[in-house]
């Protein structure tokens, strides 16, 4: 690992699409890696199951572990590359292994930093051996480090973004083409841009991974997935993006960790952005991290969040900072300086909320749904209702003022209950990244 | 240096906004630096020409130096911060006297970088320091780190952005209030948006400075400032601003550094964007920065490019870089690597062109100035004349297709030949970063 003139060698444990672009871009890139790592980086052992799969490079010469945990502890091996994914199981193995064997570890598995990433950060450190994971947060935006070095300086005050591209991708179509949430996600998965099973990602499980490592690094405290409200998009409709339009917001699924002077809030759901903000102009499968910081103010990165190149672009950056000796603690700072802010729990959130109901149309409704919001203490910024129907279904769109989410939760189960309220109410929290 | 738990001990030449900004850094937050930098940074000398003024910080305990290459040698600094600014004279001394004393240099001096970073460069290499510059582009965005280490794993494509505020500023203000270009001006040096002598900033010598710089990085190659091309916003008018809304672009002053096969193009100008760039959504005081990797794909960082927090903030993040032992190469790899691709002449350059005369209103004049263009073998896309006025001036704008900035200057000389043609016409380039 010290000497200067040695190549890196780095073992690479799965060869899913991550994996195989690291070897990529590891190989076509070589000439220029090899001058800002100040050495040669090569892959010498690779793990994976399936040894006949055509993955697009050439595997002569490099040793095959059909264990990755084996492949972790090759003496062949300097730097181990995670990229088999999942909390549990190999993956987890594989980088404990790595890290007893005195080996440095580069990962792009947000699911196990996010539920394991406390312990795995101890081990490395009592084992003295870096754990990089550029990779696992906005796929090729350099976000982990902007955080963690490049706004070293400032006390930071959020960190929020648009940060699982599927989601983005189906809100975005959705908007764009005025379609339905299911019809658009079939379409996702056929073109790629959605797992076969989705849930991870539009649940907000995959945004609610990466914002608890951008939060722990953000607030200096280990990662606690638990502390985290997630919700995902599933119950987004065309209804509602129409109406955010007329309203001047786009629905984007934001992930947003702030420090109060109570204590921190996590939070991953669908959020009405104006459209003004930056955030609200980013579509598709990209991703943005906006972070703020108590003398930088507010800086907004923004790419590619997933895909082979753009990840394995993460990995290998990790490898050449680890080739170089270029080593910071794993959350920002050393463990023992790690702190613990109370968590805010969701319903200490304060903000305003749109909320969409389908009602039957007759006189008496509005006053029945305005004397719940009144009877919670929560007051309105504006209403909504097209056209009439008289004794059908209508929707009817009212915007609150600020108010506290336990009050609107209460108005809410209220209004869920009235004889002219035919739908279980839509509610979206207004906001910004 | 070496011991973990000494104080690094820094000394600041030169205590305008950015030099008592990073004195405020480093003491409001000096519990978060400590821990990130896993050591404390203090403040031990300043040095600056009037010790009388209020500076807004308290300089009992302080080393007191009148001359700044004093304060670069005295043994109780370790770190020498250079904010006096300017390429020549005290500044550069001090940052040579500082490397020549083995002392790591953090500067936020663009315009000692972009004129004789080359020569800085091999010094500090010579020396073996580091010599830290992320405050020297786009001030708080960690533009210097996210492409050096952050987007390592690519050959970098392309680098641009909106590298001056001023610009954005007066250019943002034009287009929101429809005025003209001398009285945003005024107002903003009222404002303290721009500098007395506003000359460096709208002559586009500011941002030509920063882009020599991120060339260098991009493409690995000594910065070499007078490979630029360099044009400011002075003759930006109302008119044409009006006529790039109508059009669906917004005018901005980009700073554009592209790797083609035949060589490195690198220049500063007004250009049309399309308005649904992102680029074109970045407005007033905001500085961005677009990198383009060959597996990463288009990266996009956004925030504040000066300013006393923003540009301290960075100067702090060297500071922490340094305090930890992280060492990059000054230009990304050693200077043995450094290549020199050719400089391509904007003579070369190859694009669409918005082109907006004044003409006397008279039958023919089209027919001459189409026929200039048809000669030069320019092909016009669209053309635009509102209203008549049989006699007088009137605006005629044609946009081209992609064509050689060789025709255009010929066609361009020609068309300012015409009797018709009233004044010198206004050519303005279209693009995107």
């Amino acid at each position: 690992m010290s000497d200067p003139h040695k190549p890196l060698r780095v073992g690479i444990a799965g060869l899913g699409t991550v994996g195989a672009g690291t070897v990529n871009v590891l190989r076509q890139n070589a000439a220029i890696i090899s001058a800002r790592a100040g050495r040669p980086i090569t892959v010498t052992a690779v793990s994976a199951r399936d040894r006949t799969r055509d993955r697009g490079f050439a595997t002569e010469g490099l040793i095959w572990h059909d264990d990755a945990v084996a492949l972790a502890t090759d003496d062949n091996v300097d730097v181990v590359v995670e990229v088999i994914g999942g909390a549990q199981g190999p993956a987890a193995d594989t980088v404990r292994a790595a890290i007893r064997a005195g080996k440095p570890v580069v990962t792009a598995n947000k699911a196990l930093l996010a539920l394991h990433g406390a312990e795995l950060a101890s081990l490395a450190e009592e084992y003295g051996v870096p754990l990089g994971f550029e990779a696992a947060v906005a796929g090729g935006i350099p976000a982990i480090k902007a955080l963690r070095e490049g706004l070293a300086a400032n006390e930071i005050i959020s960190v929020s973004g648009i940060l699982n591209g599927t989601c983005n991708y189906i809100l975005t179509v959705m908007r764009e083409q005025g379609r339905d949430f299911a019809e658009v996600l079939a379409d996702a998965q056929a073109f790629g841009y959605a797992e076969a099973d989705p849930a991870f990602d539009i649940d907000g499980v995959d945004a609610a991974h990466k914002l608890a490592i951008l939060g722990a690094l953000a607030f200096g405290q280990p990662v606690d997935f638990a502390a985290l409200h997630v919700e995902g998009i599933r119950r987004i409709t065309a209804l509602d993006i129409a109406f955010a339009r007329e309203l001047g917001f786009r629905i984007k699924l934001l992930g947003i960790a702030k420090r109060t002077a109570d204590g921190v809030s996590m939070r991953v759901h669908p959020t009405m952005v104006p459209e003004a903000e930056e955030i609200a102009q980013v579509d598709g499968v990209f991703n943005a991290v906006v972070a703020e910081g108590n003398f930088v103010g507010r800086v907004m990165l923004m790419g590619r969040g997933a895909g082979a190149g753009p990840t394995a672009s993460a990995v290998v950056a990790d490898l050449i900072d680890i080739a170089r000796g270029r080593l910071t603690p794993i959350w920002g700072v050393e463990g023992y300086a790690l702190g613990k802010l109370p968590a805010l729990p969701m319903s200490a959130h304060q903000g305003a909320y749109y909320l969409r109901l389908m009602v039957r149309d007759r006189s008496g409704v509005m006053a029945d749904v305005t004397a719940v919001l009144r009877d919670a203490g929560v007051s309105l910024q504006s209403m909504l209702q097209h056209g009439r129907a008289p004794g059908e279904s209508v929707p009817i769109v009212l915007v609150t003022h600020e108010t506290t989410e336990g009050a609107m939760m209460q108005a809410l189960s209220a209004i869920a209950n009235l004889d002219s309220v035919l739908e279980p109410p839509a509610l979206i929290r207004i906001g910004a990244a």
